[in-house]
């Protein structure tokens, strides 16, 4: 690769202490940018080594002097206690049993926002019945009937910040547990006002505040045994935002009191992967303005010192919801996010505004990596590690430009890991490489565009909440992968979204995911002018592609209210008696690797069937009108799978990629004006490839991991 | 096995043209009765050969003259026409395109009863919109919403009785296809008292006038397509018993109206698996009562003659319900069920009343059998057949009384087959000899009561409707089919039958189906009092066993209501977010054959996982006060796994057989007022067994499908 690509748009990790360490891996890697770590220093030699200076700040926690003159500011959660069977007309309650009691404790000034239930019948017991005893943290229940079981929804003080709280425990930490503030209260507000303004005037030599990130973690509730130690863990849910406070300006605002139950709701909370009731959405909202707006007066601080000031968008990212509008007020000027795949690449790239797009690679400089496997450690190979996860990003680099990338955690562990060096000094490279053709070049795409149908649209722009390994099960996840690296336009639209102006650009709808969930819409679907218009699109030449309980809600005379344009529908056990359309296989090269779904069947004799296994269809083909209906009983994300699914979406529309590879382990971009055609091996091996170009077809290799440009 | 048993209790077919051999097949196999079978005649040698005589008569066929003259007599069915999109303001629908069209034809004087309906928002049709034209048979709708789609329920007449145009078009029969009468009308009832009273009088001969069976035919709806030949079937389901007369009758005795939709429901209809709607069990008590009443006329015109009336319990035995008090009243002298399983031998035995309880064994003398498979053909080995369906029924014998044994098909066919032959003369013997045990002794059980909880309770006493080859996925039907071969009393159980009392002398109360089904129980599950009782009731020491997803039903707290006792709940996709208790399987002897099931989750640290597959759990124990709740994923029967569910129903209330072998597939049965222990071989090797007797322990040897007494 030329030597063009040696320097710039990389970030890396200072240490201090190794100061010649760093300088040399600066050069090597060509940095520009030098950051901190949570809990490192950067030494005044590293601060004027020529680089741009990111320091990281957490900004509501390492207050805690301040909170323990003031713990009531403390953030909150409601917590279901335990459900306890009554055995006789009275029951006593612990509320904290069962959880990590490090994390909460009992908020013992809240019982007014408290309900008690009784859980055999879902009915909340009147408040005369029972009592709170704060020595105990305990709740008696009085008049209870005998052999239900009843439960407690209660507010608790979150009383160690949940990110600290994990390095601690993992890493054993030896430090005071850090609190955090809830930035709701008038009060924190002036306090971490004048916080900030302090924290500028004493870091000069800081260009980038890096915000780790804002206010409000992703939710992450711990127990207290370790055979079941985090109770509830979910990216993108709003369960760590609530308070009284937020409670009362809420019912302000829209009129309506939310309950401790909107929050609970039976025991299932409300993870970002179910269909939301409407309460919920609006809290969303309500405390999405609420976080960007006193984020907005936090980066004018920092504005007001010639700093810039970046996001971190993980851990206390919630509120922030950067594909919202209130995102674009605060003013943000970078935002970084930490990468494993394509889609998440394609996530950071997809947040609007005039901001640096920035990506924090793995692995981290850490001993070790996910799920404890060693990294910078003996039995650690963090050069193929870089390279494994590199393949992944470098998909969705070559369809969607990228500001920086660059690497967190402590420098000196890559120490004894030279390779490690020089692979990342090549991945700089080749981004380098890559983000210039985007600057010279619009990356071709096929006229097809593809459409994301779930309940949350573009909210949830590639992604599902977060990271892949997290849910690898979920359908949606797998598409977005898939996509990420291929050569689409992709548009992410909720159901108030389906109108037929929205529609007439989109070549392919796709609506995936198990019944109920936000990824296939639960409860949107009852809404007939969806489904009427989705059918009218159809039957004029739309593809409607459902994956896995695509349109799927109870109540219906199908199972999946899309059933008649996809001509499958999926049995819930209602049609055993009923007879079954034989299967039967097209002649077709498609081999997806894909499971079976029990309970699929042929709605009548017109629909085709691309795939069966054990005489179920995989994979189906409808006519309808000018249209079709796709369906696919799963999707994983694999290169073969990408492979085949291309093949779908395109046939499905006649169209055809004029610029691509004969080899799913390939990749192949077209920068039309740079005139260069990008080959990008995904596998470890030297890989043989046909490239398409136009109506030529013409022979290449590339090397195992390598790009290979052709110029054309 | 001693010549004690060489005569008796044995109903052979018998076939003019083919005296000699039949007569000497009545020695060999000692019967005392000969029978004559559908399309057969027995010769005046073979009436008069000392045997007794059955004439089978189908009552509602072999009419077709009568039927020429009054077709409206005919019986009827609701159909819903296919669904077909409107793509105007208008839309025709062609009422029987997709339906064999030799089995209905519209019923064009009923359109009072018809409902058309827009199937995309499930609504009817106003009336005064459609308009029905009998030329075509088709209706037009007007007014239509664009893109919607609409199908018609209406009534056909059923032209072709289902078991001769199965037999016709399987054979390729070349006769005049038979029709059917509903014997709902006055008239029909009129014409058939007088045409028995007729028979009677043409056939002196006749001893016992088996009826095949009363009047309506287990539901069977034929398409017109070859690739999906039944649309819909099942054993125990009442669409086959409508008509416009039985629908007034109805609201005048239950003073509201039965629609179209109450049958067609969403185009699910009823099957008999699902939990049903109040509705369509009036519906069935309704029929139920009108049936017997005819029928008990129709017997006592039998017995005016001085001949029995048996009945067969299959084809249009609908509305007979052999399990309900009407029944009792017929007077039937006895019941003649065809088994394949050892189920439907306590099927049989179960039917309450002083009759003769006869079975008809497998396989039938006909050249092909089950699913196509050569039986008395080249090919085919009938003895080996024999033998296998033996060893099933031979279970059930062991542990409830049957009177008599047969065979029906065309006798000549067993020709070239001696095997055969002697084959069916060991089992007479081992039949007889089984008898004369039941006779002298009750047979030993251990103290253990089994309960099954379903929708249905008593009325499916020991089925789940049809065949085990059916529907051998249902986990109930597997567990009848152990359990019919197990030493314990067995009740059955449904909802309103779960009361202080009856608990009372339940043991282990099992509930097992897929959700919604009729087996689980579906919306009875949302009744709060059955949950508490059953809490209490296991609380206070019963053992409650579900599989696969008992008590389950949507809108609670716990997807399965029965959760805080089993332990386990099933996840349908809104805890994805939740933590999973880890699971660790106990040191257990369990291997139970069965799949583990997705989404099933431990709900607390206190649940023992007995048996786990890939980290899901499949067996569990739970103890809830004095009592247990057991969770199993599935079951399948075999002879292990029933081996297994003994040592699991055993040791949950710490019972256990004094008389019982150690291999799984040698049962044992004990008489204890004859002295007698029964050791039966399920499988054709010889076996070698440990017999417990009380605290012995005795060594034995039994040859492959054979039984071996041991005195005691």
């Amino acid at each position: 690769m030329s030597d063009l690509y040696n320097y710039g748009s990389f970030t890396m990790p200072g240490e201090s202490g190794y100061e010649e360490l760093t300088l040399q891996l600066a050069k090597k890697w060509g940095s520009d940018v030098i950051r901190d770590c949570d809990g490192t220093k950067l030494s005044d030699q590293l601060l004027s080594a020529g680089m741009d200076v990111y320091s990281t700040i957490c900004i509501i926690r390492e207050h805690n002097a301040f909170i323990n003159e003031h713990p009531e500011y403390q953030q909150q959660v409601f917590l279901e206690s335990g459900r306890v069977l009554a055995t006789s007309s009275a029951v006593s309650i612990t509320l904290l049993s069962g959880y990590f009691t490090k994390q909460f404790c009992v908020n013992k000034e809240s019982t007014s926002y408290w309900q008690v239930y009784d859980r055999t019948t879902d009915t909340v017991v009147p408040r005369i019945n029972w009592s709170f005893d704060a020595e105990s943290d305990s709740v008696t229940i009085q008049g209870t009937t005998q052999w239900h079981h009843y439960s407690v929804n209660f507010l608790a003080f979150r009383i160690w910040e949940e990110i600290n709280m994990y390095n601690h425990v993992t890493n054993s930490w030896d430090k005071e547990p850090l609190k955090q503030l809830d930035p709701r209260y008038p009060e924190v507000q002036e306090y971490l006002r004048s916080w900030l303004t302090t924290w500028c005037e004493e870091h000069p030599e800081t260009d980038v505040v890096r915000f780790t990130s804002l206010f409000y973690n992703f939710v992450w509730i711990w127990g207290g045994d370790e055979r079941n130690p985090f109770l509830f863990t979910d990216w993108a849910s709003y369960d760590f935002t609530v308070s009284p406070l937020a409670l009362e300006l809420f019912t302000a605002e829209y009129g309506y009191r939310l309950t401790s139950e909107d929050f609970i709701n039976q025991g299932y909370r409300n993870p970002n992967h179910m269909a939301w009731k409407q309460k919920m959405v609006d809290y969303l909202w309500f405390t999405n303005r609420f976080v960007c707006s006193f984020a907005k007066e936090l980066v004018d601080i920092v504005h007001r010192y010639g700093k810039k000031a970046y996001v971190f968008y993980d851990d206390s990212w919630v509120g922030m919801e950067p594909q919202s509008e209130a995102f674009g007020t605060i003013g943000f000027d970078g935002i970084i996010k930490c990468v494993f795949s394509a889609f998440e690449v394609r996530l950071c790239s997809a947040v609007p505004g005039k901001l640096t797009h920035e990506l924090r690679l793995h692995p981290y400089l850490f001993p070790v990596g996910l799920g404890g496997a060693p990294t910078f450690k003996e039995g650690g190979n963090p050069a193929l590690d870089a390279q494994k996860y590199w393949v992944y990003v470098r998909r969705a680099l070559l369809r969607a430009p990228i500001d920086r990338i660059g690497l967190g955690g402590i420098l000196h562990l890559v120490e004894g890991f030279p390779d490690f060096v020089d692979t990342i000094a090549d991945i700089a490279k080749q981004f380098r490489m890559i983000k210039e053709l985007h600057q010279r070049s619009s990356v071709y795409k096929v006229n097809l565009k593809v459409g994301i149908l779930t309940s949350w649209g573009k909210l949830r722009t590639w992604t599902c909440g977060g990271h892949f390994h997290e849910h690898p099960d979920l359908d949606l996840i797998n598409i977005l992968e898939s996509l990420a690296g291929l050569p689409y336009e992709v548009e992410f639209l909720n159901f108030d979204e389906i109108t037929k102006n929205n529609l007439e650009s989109i070549d392919v709808l796709i609506n995936a995911g198990f019944a109920g969930s936000s990824w296939s819409g639960g409860e949107h679907w009852k809404d007939d002018k969806i489904v009427t218009m989705l059918t009218e699109w159809v039957h004029d030449g739309g593809v409607f592609m459902g994956v896995n309980e695509p349109s799927a809600v109870q109540g219906y005379a199908n199972n999946l209210r899309m059933a008649p344009v996809l001509g499958v529908d999926v049995d819930d056990g209602r049609r055993l008696c009923h007879g079954l359309w034989k299967v039967e296989q097209e002649a077709s090269q498609l081999k997806l690797d894909i499971r079976k779904k029990d309970g699929v069947y042929l709605i009548d004799g017109d629909t085709k069937v691309l795939q069966e296994k054990d005489n179920l269809p995989v994979v189906t083909e409808r006519s309808f009108g000018k249209g079709k209906g796709i369906y696919l009983s799963e999707y994983r994300y694999s290169p073969e799978n990408t492979f085949a699914l291309r093949s779908i979406l395109e046939q499905s529309k006649l169209q055809e990629s004029l610029y691509c590879t004969d080899n799913p382990l390939v990749d192949c971009a077209y920068f039309p004006e740079a005139k260069t055609l990008v080959l990008a091996n995904g596998s470890g091996q030297k890989q043989r490839v046909v490239v398409r170009i136009g109506k030529e077809f013409i022979p290449a290799e590339v090397e195992g991991f390598a790009i290979a440009l052709i110029s054309y």
